[in-house]
């Protein structure tokens, strides 16, 4: 297989490096220090059940298609209907078609669309995997992609394409997944067992109980109650439970607890207020008003109990989830029509920081997907308040320009160790090896920049680059007694 | 003429592609393949009577000065009065002064005031007009301007200088003018009869009919329902003579209905509701509020209308008509006092793209001059729905840095091809290929860029740059059955 | 002392220009005609009194880090309690373990985290004023922290070392201090005696006096009438002594006032409801609704004031002051825990330029810390209206990308000439050559690469480099009567 130029196709060793050969010179001598190191994923989306049962990954478009939003939103943005590209509706009534069962001709449709994907990390992570882990050595296109379709096939029959030992071969020291609180964790007690109890790790992610304007919750409420053995029937039988849960999640190895708000606003209830609103949620779903206050004190009390217990408070916000009526009630959630929308945190998070931001044993990590943020609130609040933390860009900001604007926009204020590192938040276990590559090379553009400038001695961009790839995601998540080290 | 240095002055071949040699190297080898390409110009604001009439320019001043709310503006900002460059009050009770009337003394004025213009796109327009339109020699200065002033209008009295002989030198091939719904059209009609029906089309821009909170919104309404010999004087009828209009431009050749609106909201009204505003507005103006959910419903029933009949809809929001009262008063609209504010998409375009965005008819092209929500919401939004497309960075961003930013901020999310490629939206028909050489400069050196960090095969990067450049527009834009290609 | 690799340390002269060398061959150029320039710094903090005792620094923490806001806020932010940095509670009953009175200590301290820096403008200014203030020899660490502390000790005794030699070594031409309206101004007036009245000048800055929801506005406000001798028992008598004051201030030298609004609204009240919240103010704190409406009334009014006296008008708004309680209570003010929010300048200026903004006598100089308003509303406004400039990048903006991402969002709109060129704004004496010379190398760099791109011929972008560092903030802040040239 081989380019149109008859040269076998392979990825560039300098490939999202600086153009400028000085600086691309520097920015290889430090990713040369941060290539090897190993893989710390401390937050992310893969199935504890899947490591659990070393499950395969199907054939290529099962792999890298139909579960990726990425790629599905932009084949939907140019046209194609989800069924089209093998998505299969919830409610078989609304389907636009028949569901594209033939997954070599979706890989050809991918395929024969690749240019849409010119300029998008997208590109640059699949082409990591074709090129890093199948070893592919042609380029993709219409004409190429019936033998890139059989070479995937074959090589994800083998053993060493299931999830077990990819571990190894990507060099993944841990990883985070994420679960709901009444999440039975067997899979993780599983997995320790097995002598996995460091390497996969649960997180507690208690969205659904903190917001209760959905006709859910009150299962979502219950659920916990049986989980945890506490009767949540009241509020203050609701609080016991989620601790009971977060002592459940520590003692299975977790890190941290995430929540996905799309405001940051942790102003909290007085007791009064939120046993009242706690009691009418019990009858019927709260106001969308009624519903954010409680999940605005709900992120203080979250922040209380992290304190408390240890948990590093993981902060994601100001994404409309199903912007889409039609997507979501055709194909769910997560099929890629959640947009961002401002954010806000500096009013948001005063009650937060006001009470817990200078107590030494609270770690706040802040996530978003609105870059007007970055150098007006998250920077300055990160480099004055020692509790928290920036959290790596997120989502479509997980980007060659995405990251390296993330740094020119936050570390003038806040410097390299107000981060946490590198955090991929992926689905795709494939993924995760291109992800940080990439994120390796950007990081070693941006130091070398400084380089380059006489801003920093290399030495020091060296040291900086091995923090940010490694020691950083591993100290800025490690257990409050140290015992991630 | 000659430089300082004695040099005849010329444009650079290389002005604006990258600074770094091998970088420049693989944009000029992309923008090589640009450069030659016809133009298709479809958002403008050239009169269509002028080119019916194949109309001259006047002199240096009335072409490149008097009308040019960018260089006026400028001026202005600096002290100058309006009267002062020729420009006439309105109400000539409120003159600051005698209007100049001595076109050399403006243009002197304006040449010793050429520092101004430094690192703006303005200087870069004019540079590119007066090398490679007039072929001036001579840089621009307070030395120079007589004499750059004789060749103008030596060459301005030219028959090859008016304006129909100047779209086969600029390679014009498509041109959209925008129209009121009341036009008569018949100057495009005669267009049509002389042949040029596919090179000059008309776009619908019915704004003033959607904001029932001025004084004049009655007697659009009434020539409204004049020119389409419908009865406008109940909603339905108003609905009914929009269609008819519709129908007209589409008939004139128009491919795009254009909307300038402060906010992107497109709540849309029930029925009752939309005839009682209506109704109550034939009486006297509305409140602000009400004529904001007029015009935010009227936005939802273009959609609508646009599903129907074809037309792309292009909507321009977040600018602040008039910000200076005292400037409105005195000179009237488009004199350089339009101010922008924040734009929100995200909440603002859900009704629309709820009811409309999956519609595989429909077609939405939006315009922002607030670079917050590129990444945030327009590139998220673009690449989720294939209804919309990301039109060309807008007014004050249609710059060098402000294209290249738009490219960076949008890429990664959308990629190329969610976009609608070069769109000019000027006034000033003499910088229309000015712009456009500038737009396939920028795109060349992003591309370029690409290549050279080994994310994009140098074929790839130009078939891409060709597209932008050509292919994009004429596609966004084409009829919905395909009569522009 | 010398580098880890046997070589001493300096500073190298092409630090913080560009890295390309082209650009950088330009950029050098360039810098070597504005390096030499004296500097006009006028805006800051350095206290009359300190200049008029002609004060020494004490020892280098006390002179580098007790009173940077910049320094403690990044140490505490890493986990450093104020007292291991040696400052002093306001509240000994807060503190949270004893102060450090050992300095070498906390030098050490500081040294030992100099990482934390990496990439921040502080470790520019800090590194410049080492090596060149100092003649400092060996790079800050953990090792060389005593030997440089020693030196530095040893300098700091010597005559000159303190405050006035070093306006020569500076070559500070003029500085504007900031001052509250009932200063007595003697420090001023004795400087002028001395024959530096055209050296130092006061800043009028009313922000206390505008803000009636605090309790010690009534203390300000009878402060005021004591010290103008005009009654401000009512609204008329507070004008008439803030209008007394500002002849003062005019009188010892002063060319401009300066307000830090959190917001940029500048609606006015009508006179019976000003005098109405002012006499309601003398008996109680404002709520903060009437307090903030009582604000914009005031700098409404200010710029009325301004455009008959003639000062300047500076405006800084857009910061929650004293975010964290916690920190305000235990040390006071400016301890770091100021963090920005959105800032809004389109709707919130409107009242005050329609009613100002074109008088020729008006100026006006706008601050923020919202990058999102540069391109999308500052540039725009200071591109039209002609008593407006942009001022410097400001506080946390005022660093290497902070100050290039200015140009690159306001140059293309507004051009160069309406900015004000460089302000420091800065409390540290030591570190105002340092900001000096990092924004010239920076304009430097931003000018070399519409060089390098043939948008500008290099005699222009010299041209333009020396009006930027010193003829723009001469021009800026000159007296109205041109009595600054």
């Amino acid at each position: 297989m081989a380019t149109a130029q008859g040269q076998p196709w392979a990825l560039h060793p300098d490939r999202a490096l600086p153009a400028e050969p000085g600086v691309r010179a520097l920015a290889r001598e430090i990713y040369a220090q941060t290539a090897p190191l190993p893989i710390v994923a401390m937050h992310g989306h893969v199935a504890a059940a899947d490591i659990r049962n070393n499950a395969g990954f199907g054939d290529p478009t099962e792999l890298l298609i139909i579960p990726d939003h990425y790629l599905i939103r932009m084949l939907v943005s140019q046209g194609y209907s989800h069924e089209e590209l093998g998505v299969v509706p919830q409610d078989s009534a609304r389907a636009v078609g028949p569901v594209e069962t033939d997954h070599r001709l979706i890989w050809r449709r991918f395929a024969e669309n690749w240019k849409l994907f010119r300029g998008t990390p997208t590109r640059y992570w699949l082409e990591h995997e074709l090129g890093e882990i199948f070893g592919v050595t042609a380029e993709l296109s219409a004409t190429t992609a019936d033998a890139i379709y059989d070479q995937l096939t074959e090589q994800l029959a083998r053993p060493e394409f299931h999830i077990q030992p990819l571990f190894d071969t990507f060099k993944i020291e841990i990883l985070s997944t994420t679960d709901a609180p009444d999440a039975s964790l067997e899979d993780h007690e599983a997995l320790a067992r097995a002598g996995w109890g460091e390497r996969v790790v649960p997180t507690f992610r208690p969205d659904a109980l903190f917001y209760p304007h959905t006709h859910s919750w009150r299962a979502h409420v219950d659920s916990l109650g049986e989980r945890s053995g506490v009767d949540t029937s009241d509020y203050d039988g609701y609080l016991a439970a989620l601790k009971q849960r977060r002592s459940a999640f520590i003692a299975a190895g977790a890190r941290a607890s995430d929540h996905g708000h799309l405001s940051a606003n942790t102003e909290p209830l007085d007791l009064a207020q939120a046993r009242w609103l706690f009691r009418d949620a019990q009858v019927a779903p709260l106001s969308a008003a009624d519903s954010d206050a409680f999940a605005a004190h709900m992120l203080f009390e979250s922040a209380r109990m992290a304190l408390d217990d240890g948990l590093v408070m993981q902060l994601h916000t100001g994404v409309v989830r199903n912007h889409s009526p039609h997507m979501l009630d055709s194909y769910g959630t997560d099929v890629g029509f959640d947009i961002p929308r401002t954010a806000e945190f500096t009013e948001g998070l005063r009650p937060l920081l006001s009470a817990f931001g200078h107590e030494p044993g609270f770690r706040l990590i802040l996530f978003t997907v609105d870059e007007s943020t970055y150098s007006r609130e998250l920077a300055p609040i990160a480099g004055a308040y020692p509790s928290v933390k920036l959290g790596a860009p997120w989502w479509f900001l997980d980007s060659p320009h995405g990251m390296a604007r993330f740094r020119r926009l936050t570390t003038e204020t806040a410097g390299f160790y107000n981060t946490s590192g590198f955090v991929d938040d992926t689905r795709a276990f494939a993924s995760i090896p291109a992800r940080h590559d990439l994120a390796r090379r950007v990081d070693a553009g941006y130091l070398a920049g400084l380089v380059a400038e006489y801003r920093l001695p290399l030495e020091e961009a060296i040291e900086t680059a091995v923090d940010l790839a490694y020691r950083l995601p591993r100290e800025s998540y490690a257990r409050r007694d140290g015992g991630a080290q």
